[in-house]
């Protein structure tokens, strides 16, 4: 293996970003391919099937591309589609759930545990199983907040429109909040945009868990073990979408993901693979 | 042409409904046969590219299907697509851009026309240009609404989210109320179940126009022209998707559509067409 090969990454569309901008801070010699399928977002309140027929055709094309690892970035295709993928390659596949459902386990006291999520990750039950490789004591509560993807997509994660996106959390977040929940895992790549809100919803005494950090972390420990990290002193970043390259850049503009070259954004028929 | 034949009418996702709503209604004795996207949807935030793309699909299966004539129940696809569709098949292809905008060049007395419509609807200028085919004097004014789909996919178009759902309309119509619009197009066939609440926030002397009415209402026109009425007194009606059937058939009961039968609701691999 060329340890200068890339890291792949991918997402339903623009919310993996938040996982690339952490794996350019913690793993700065690594060059990064991104497939964002923004012809076919959201994943979030679509079927299994679906989600796993999109996420193979990602695999291959990622495949094509000749990644040393590969990374959903996707909470909704990580509660669905892992297992298929590590089925059809032998690389390193890595998700977004397992690594936030670990430090949720590492940071309660109470042993209550709050996860927010699409419909699709929560429905899954993806991260009540990963929670029970850790602890069996632990109670999980989970809440799916259809509406935050479409809110952040808006732009409205700014401080513009923040008292609506505040009353919309606070209806979502009511119940975990009497649960008394001292944790809570941020269980969407979009989430971390709409971290500072929740935050001041859930109160100074809650620990949220961005899975887009903890997921970046662990791709690090994981390239280690297996040795194919890069010292690369000139990485280089390809990103590709199946919709018009607009959009991805405005956002990489927007939220300051560094690195972020328009002319290195293409347009892909993703279907064909 | 057999004038037993059905009626073809597609969406994106579930939206196209409230127009199969005003079919039945309209025209009792037609056989329909709906396709909604749902594995793909949203479009109204998706390229021009993209959705011809997805529009070309669908239109090739609804050929397989024998349909007599094509509507398109999708703001979107009717801005991006109409001519692509029309330049595919001899068969009549209706949109429900043209008949809205008709109606509210004949309604509006103070020459101030309202649109509010998806991102890509907005962005296409079609309602401008159908509206300029029948006055050139008239005034548009427009306003994408983004949210708007998803709070009425998630629900929360009753009443138990309602001052959320009408603080988040009064952000999007405050423009086109202070310029006084008389007149307000609904431009997205998911609208219509947010109907009560833009007619509270517009005024008692606003009109609004419902581009899912005057769609059934130009098909029944266009069908009489072409003499291809049904009087067929046991119409039967079947409904495609593209992801599990699940959803629409919640949708179907929620919004109560007559005539929707689970067991009538089948997937299909669009993709394959």
């Amino acid at each position: 293996m060329n340890n200068n090969l890339p890291v792949g990454i991918f997402d339903s569309g623009v919310g993996g970003l938040t996982v690339v901008k952490e794996v350019f801070k913690q793993l700065p010699h690594e060059s990064i391919i991104y497939f964002g399928d923004t012809a076919r977002v959201p994943y979030g309140n679509k079927s299994k099937k679906v989600v796993q027929k999109f996420s193979v055709q990602i695999l291959n094309f990622l495949l094509t591309q000749k990644v040393k690892v590969v990374v959903m970035a996707c909470n909704t295709a990580s509660a669905y589609a892992l297992d298929t993928l590590r089925n059809k390659t032998g690389l390193p596949v890595i998700d977004v759930i397992e690594p936030g459902a670990k430090k949720s386990v590492e940071l309660t006291r109470n042993n209550k545990i709050g996860i927010i999520g699409t419909e699709g990750t929560i429905r899954s039950q993806a991260y009540v199983k990963a929670i029970r490789k850790y602890s069996s004591k632990v109670k999980v509560f989970s809440q799916p907040c259809p509406l935050f993807v479409p809110l952040v997509e808006e732009g409205w994660a700014g401080s513009a429109h923040k008292h609506i996106v505040k009353e919309i959390a606070e209806k979502y977040l009511k119940s975990l909040k009497q649960i008394n929940v001292d944790t809570l895992i941020l269980g969407c790549t979009h989430y971390p945009w709409l971290e500072n809100i929740i935050a001041e919803v859930m109160g100074k005494k809650v620990k949220l868990v961005s899975s887009a950090y903890e997921t970046a972390n662990f791709v690090k420990d994981v390239m280690k073990v297996n040795n194919i990290l890069s010292n690369n002193k000139q990485p280089r970043h390809k990103i590709f979408v199946s919709d018009s390259p607009q959009k991805i850049i405005a956002f990489g503009k927007k939220y300051a993901v560094k690195n972020m070259n328009p002319s290195n954004v293409k347009n892909i028929d993703i279907e064909k693979y």
